[in-house]
């Protein structure tokens, strides 16, 4: 047949959709940012009331970020079936990406009018329904077209014998978010307090929904004694491969690592505010936002660790699990939480300013504890990860990890992040200590600890090697 | 030896640093925004006049642009001897990438006071090369470390006869732009008029020096008869392996079809906002941005269809020459103009208030002229990257472009944006015509320009195949 010419492979439609997915989920973070400009801080603001009421936007934003996942999940389903591209499913999977990268959005509209019924709250969801269920929509014709053109599925794939079963199982598996959402658009547009709680339900199962669904599929796949070859299960069963959740992490670790420079590449002066603010001295004009680049350094060096921390853990990792990979996704959403607080200290630890205000001491602790606080998170998800891998280690890890003293090291690199940030939380509470310096001081010293560790790693073999 | 164990595979590595460089590129956009806030347009704005006089910063954006991308080729020739990496390659590079991400920083310094000397020239020039030495130096040193530690070193490089002079060339091509800096910087110390102009032009250098040395080098070890072994000359000829031109571009693209996200996820009103500036409506202040959207559509359309070329294009590609990846560079660097040109859109078409200013009409066909020229452009670099392939056929394509009809319909795809974007700079001269009625009709059909061509050709195929 030659209608299937001009095929191509599928990788690098791959990476690009990774690289989107991981955009769209990374700048879920704005509509979290404070409201208040620089300089401009309320005499009697208090950061801890502020961030204790902005709870629900985080929970909002782990949903999303969640709901980016799930929905990355299932693109990479379809393309774990299918191996070549065409012209159609390039465009098709371009729709796609347009359709998901409302997402942030719709969810930022979620996160200003949740509160404000019946109005906004029916836009709100609304527009996020509509965006999942064209998203998904796109995704369904995408994986009927690839089952029509034979030649574009992966060769197992094509000499599978039950090919209806699995056709069945990922279309469901693709439909149950937009289902979910088609509920949620329902619901809202009653403006009943009571249709409104129904839809929010729908839209909040989103995340958990796919979960179960693929579970029951797996389950029943499985009494029916393997009638799946065992490639077909796997795809219910993973959920992403090693390479892609790499790709996609590699993505969100680097747009957060760079993100901040967007932020102080815009807090260049132009030429007439040096001159009304600064007296036209230039050299104090640039020198005056020198904590918005210190605190740069150090989340970058902060993220950039982080990265190598998961960088070997996935090193020693064969196969991904979805438990791994669910951990793995609250590991990167922790992550993506990271320039909205280095933005708070920004705010509140550097800036002369803020100490004018009333409640100057108290915000800049809160402001310390919260970044403390997050990073502590991010490292004991890193440490759950590597539990649950060693717990599975038979089915999840690499022989090289038994290899002494690989595992100890690694354990060590994990363990940094934790108890650093376990240590300089106690310390915020400690009253005589200067804790604005001892958090610079650790923050500087945090990245030796990971060469020292090295070292008396290598300075042990050196020796033993000797010993020999 | 026992101290090099703990080595990892290089490509994620590689794959992140991709992902950062491209990042990094890309926001060099963020000095050309105009400094304009929407609804606050003075009534005798004249678009074109600014236009015209951003002139130095287009040249700055371009340079920086590939400068960026210089020292990406450079990270590249490293990683393509440096095959494994362990933990001392990953803090260098992080540290690297920390260095390089400083970069927009830098240039954005630049953009705003080249012009005033003395003080704010110095401080530009001398932060943008302490910028570029101190990348280069991390890379110099990574570059020994990997010497030394000959384990991570790629194979066909270890077992390199001529470790020597690979060594020296390698460092040679790693230096000129740190050295060139550090005339910059040292010349920019004094404050006289010429002084300065040396500094500039030791400067802007920085881009052409390191291609005339490769060539020097190249043509050195030709002249020696190929004391070097083939791999290792192909070093010092090839700028960067085809897979990692294919990651950068990627990362590129896919960063400017979401860049608008960021803008138009900023426009969602407070509760406040939607009280006092429409009467409480949400709908309607919601509304009142539609055009955004739209233009965020056109623009992500526009992108991706841009990558599809691309795409294509690369899949025919067997090898990137040098003059390939400078073309490609130059495409990206336009395509990274992007997200400036739909700013200005934004803010002349789509938007209401600017009709109410003197010059609204004028102002209009600017904005417009300024989109399609650029996308021309970008048409017309991409015919010219895939005549210049056509043109080294033999060494750059595979055989699979001389299949019937695979280089037509390639040919076909690559000229619709020139030919169309040509017409409409066409019409934007056409009086009587409401140009901006045929510009979004245009940009609304490009698409199914695209599905057209493919379906002519379908159909020819299939009319040939039941002919035979």
């Amino acid at each position: 047949m030659s209608a299937v010419q001009h095929i191509f492979r599928g990788e690098r439609l791959q990476a690009f959709s990774d690289a989107v997915f991981a955009i769209v989920a990374t700048i879920m973070v704005i509509p979290l940012k404070l409201n208040i400009k620089e300089g401009d801080i309320p005499s009697d603001y208090i950061l801890h009331d502020h961030l204790y009421n902005l709870y629900p936007r985080y929970l909002i934003y782990l949903f999303s970020f969640v709901l980016v996942v799930d929905t990355w999940y299932s693109h990479s389903r379809i393309f774990s079936i299918v191996e070549q591209v065409d012209d159609v499913i390039m465009w098709l999977n371009l729709l796609s990406l347009l359709f998901i990268s409302f997402l942030p959005y719709g969810t930022g509209l979620i996160s200003h009018f949740q509160a404000s019924r019946p109005e906004g709250f029916e836009l709100a969801v609304s527009t996020c329904s509509a965006i999942i269920i064209l998203t998904g929509l796109i995704m369904v014709v995408m994986l009927l077209y690839a089952f029509r053109k034979q030649a574009l599925l992966h060769p197992e794939v094509a000499d599978n014998t039950d090919m209806r079963s699995l056709k069945i199982g990922l279309l469901t598996t693709l439909s149950v978010n937009p289902l979910l959402a088609l509920g949620a658009l329902f619901f809202s547009l009653f403006h009943t307090e009571s249709t409104q709680i129904i839809s929010l339900v729908f839209f909040y199962c989103m995340g958990l929904g796919s979960l179960v669904v693929r579970t029951v599929i797996h389950l029943y796949h499985r009494r029916k004694c393997y009638s799946l070859p065992d490639f077909a299960t796997s795809i219910f069963r993973t959920v992403a491969s090693k390479s892609r959740t790499e790709a996609f992490s590699d993505g969100v670790f680097s747009i957060v690592a760079t993100l901040i420079v967007l932020d102080f590449t815009a807090t260049i002066p132009t030429s007439e505010a040096v001159r009304n603010n600064h007296g036209g001295n230039l050299r104090y004009a640039l020198g005056s936002t020198r904590f918005i680049y210190l605190s740069y350094v150090a989340s970058f060096c902060i993220v950039g660790l982080l990265w190598f921390v998961q960088y070997g853990m996935f090193h020693f990792l064969k196969k991904i699990t979805p438990t791994l990979s669910f951990i793995n996704t609250i590991t990167l959403c922790l992550v993506g939480g990271i320039p909205f607080v280095s933005s708070i200290y920004v705010i509140f630890i550097s800036n002369e300013e803020s100490l004018k205000t009333m409640y100057s001491v108290d915000n800049q602790l809160v402001a310390m504890r919260a970044s403390v606080v997050l990073v502590f998170l991010v490292g004991l998800s890193q440490l759950l990860f590597w539990s649950i891998a060693l717990y599975q280690k038979r089915e999840c890890l690499s022989e090289e990890v038994d290899r002494y003293p690989a595992e100890i090291l690694m354990f060590v690199k994990i363990m940094i992040f934790p108890t650093v940030s376990g240590i300089l939380f106690g310390i915020t509470f400690t009253e005589g200590i200067s804790a604005k310096h001892v958090y610079g001081f650790v923050i500087a010293t945090t990245p030796f600890l990971f060469l020292l560790a090295k070292f008396v790693f290598l300075i042990q073999e050196c020796m033993k090697t000797r010993a020999v």
